[in-house]
């Protein structure tokens, strides 16, 4: 094992225990594995003498060098619920990793390099992915952000006193783990992102005696449910695209009365947003856009540089990332994806080869030369 | 008003009073309201001068009379969540109000009446319906019964140390709310109770990123659970009984993860046990079996002297009662349904009017003279 393997060993298995209990990973933002996580932020920078900076959206920046134009790279600490290791992390490690790699060949950065983990991307707590990224941005306003409740009634505005709009950085660069099994080589490049949105669905039955209803009689908020969820499969074969229900809330959820609500949620994405848009329209009723995310495709100059740096095929992604975010407030921005052999993404089994993730550092590393020395 | 009106709207209206708030009557067993419930049983007995004893299931038994061949009258006073105000307590403000009518006759009963409450009926917290009745008549073993959990966690065990079987009455007489909408008079007698089941299914998929996961490398659980919730329907209509998924817990539960478990109770009822038998089947998987009560056909000596008695028709229904227990465990049992005009049940707007519980109240007094003195 060569120093600099055991020294990205390190960095990633003090991050990656971190939250890691039986079912999964667990770092919702604001618990107390994600707190820790981001003091092991703070430590890492520290032992690397980098100042940091927690911004009003919650959001950690550790900075190397002095001036305005800042090349940032990272990604996110937090997960989903019983999520994988790899999904945020992956690409703060190798941020750091990309920092002491260009430290070991003495180079000096001309403009700062900032590594940043950005807040609250999954969404899996108060229901907006993205939400460090899209404060800081302007993309979501700060006063109903401050409302947003998570699902013990604990609103936003307890963590996030005054949020909004800030400095953004003059390029990003995030690594992350590919989520799809589309990569056959260790690395690739994002060109574009999927539409994508989220939609709740209120299906509205009538509570009575399970044991006592007639069939006819009944309005069994299940029903609509179940035929939602298989319109929205049929639909999404049709047009090309994803869709999902994944979070469900029932009432009143006992086994002998009939549900007089199934309030679901449906993940839909496809290649443009008419394809989204007919995905949602064939499930039917009144759903509510909670988020909706167009299009986007990364700065064409920067991604053609990175590919031909790499000699990384380009692809499309489906899936929100902060640097989409970034991309749509202006900041050229570019994801490189590191191959995922099981595709497992969002759950325990979520895997990178270590192999894999030192060649991304080494990318990381050459791409930021390029950019800020 | 007549004074035996204002008493009756009194008692009825101090135990309606209890547990009820915004969402319905929430009464579920060992709450704060249901233990207060549990004390104005104990009042309304101590005002009638009638000694109460908990046995050691849990159920309250209020004595008039000594003796060991009881004539039991009353029902149950928990409820399900956010359920209607008369399943159940229904019952015993009838015994109550009976036993007020017999003794404004002067009547002195030969053997002793006793007004009941068992203990949680609905099966809402922990699992069983008629757990009382079912454990006083050996029909749930102890030990299965102290290590049920309720969804926090907390063992039965915790509120039951020595539960077991106990003295039966002799016979038993429960009046509750009608289910359905099936009677068009003020009163019914129950003549037998259809075969029913719980049965848990467990739909097993793969956790994956709902935005990443290609269409067909997808094991969606949701696709499955809804498939048999319109598979249970179809059966229940083909075979002429009922099919409710009415409770779900989905894992992880998140907007942007397909869901890797979906599990989800199935209460099904038939006119027989064949019929109940095709629906569970007609669903497919490897259901549990959580819960099985047969076909009841209730003591045809004393259902028809009841429904003679009265004036009132015979009818069956598909809902589990503490009279079936009874009635399987050999008790002479008898059930008196109050007409329900919009046939809700198990839900807020669950509703008997007075002057029909009047009557059922006058007829229950009659019985239990007939039976008793």
């Amino acid at each position: 094992m060569t120093a600099v393997t055991a020294e990205y060993d390190a960095l990633w298995s003090s991050l990656a225990a971190i939250g890691r209990d039986g079912s999964g990973t667990n770092r919702l933002p604001w618990t107390a594995a994600e707190l820790e996580a981001r003091d092991w932020f703070r430590s890492q920078a520290e032992r690397r003498a980098l100042p940091v900076e927690q911004d009003r959206n919650g959001n950690l920046w550790a900075r190397w060098g002095e001036g305005d134009s800042v090349v940032a790279t990272g990604s996110h600490l937090d997960s989903v619920a019983d999520g994988g290791a790899f999904d945020g992390a992956l690409g703060v490690v190798c941020a750091f990793a990309a920092v002491d790699a260009l430290r070991d060949e003495d180079v000096e950065p001309q403009r700062p390099i900032a590594v940043v983990a950005f807040n609250e991307e999954e969404g899996a707590r108060f229901g907006r992915a993205c939400l460090g990224s899209k404060l800081l941005t302007g993309q979501l306003d700060p006063d109903e952000a401050r409302a947003l409740h998570d699902a013990d009634g604990v609103a936003l505005g307890e963590y996030l006193a005054d949020p909004g709009p800030g400095p953004l950085p003059a390029a990003y660069v995030e690594v992350h783990i590919e989520q799809g099994r589309f990569l056959d080589v260790p690395l690739g490049v994002a060109s574009e992102i999927w539409p994508h949105g989220r939609f709740r669905f209120d299906f509205l039955g009538e509570s009575n005696h399970a044991g006592t209803t007639p069939i006819a009689a009944r309005h069994d908020a299940m029903l609509d449910f179940a035929r939602a969820t298989l319109a929205a499969r049929k639909a999404a074969e049709a047009r090309g695209g994803l869709a999902t229900f994944g979070r469900v809330h029932v009432e009143p959820n006992s086994t002998n009365s009939i549900a007089s609500l199934v309030r679901a949620w449906l993940d839909a994405r496809g290649p443009d947003g008419a394809a989204v848009e007919a995905i949602v329209a064939a499930i039917g009723g009144r759903p509510v856009r909670e988020s909706w995310t167009p299009a986007v495709t990364f700065d064409v100059a920067l991604r053609d540089r990175i590919a031909n740096l790499l000699g990384a095929p380009l692809m499309t992604t489906a899936a929100g990332h902060d640097a989409a975010i970034l991309a749509m407030a202006g900041v050229p921005s570019a994801m490189i994806f590191v191959r995922n052999r099981s595709g497992v993404s969002h759950a325990p089994g979520e895997h990178a080869e270590r192999e894999d993730c030192l060649v991304a550092v080494g990318a990381l590393a050459h791409i930021l030369k390029e950019l800020a020395c």
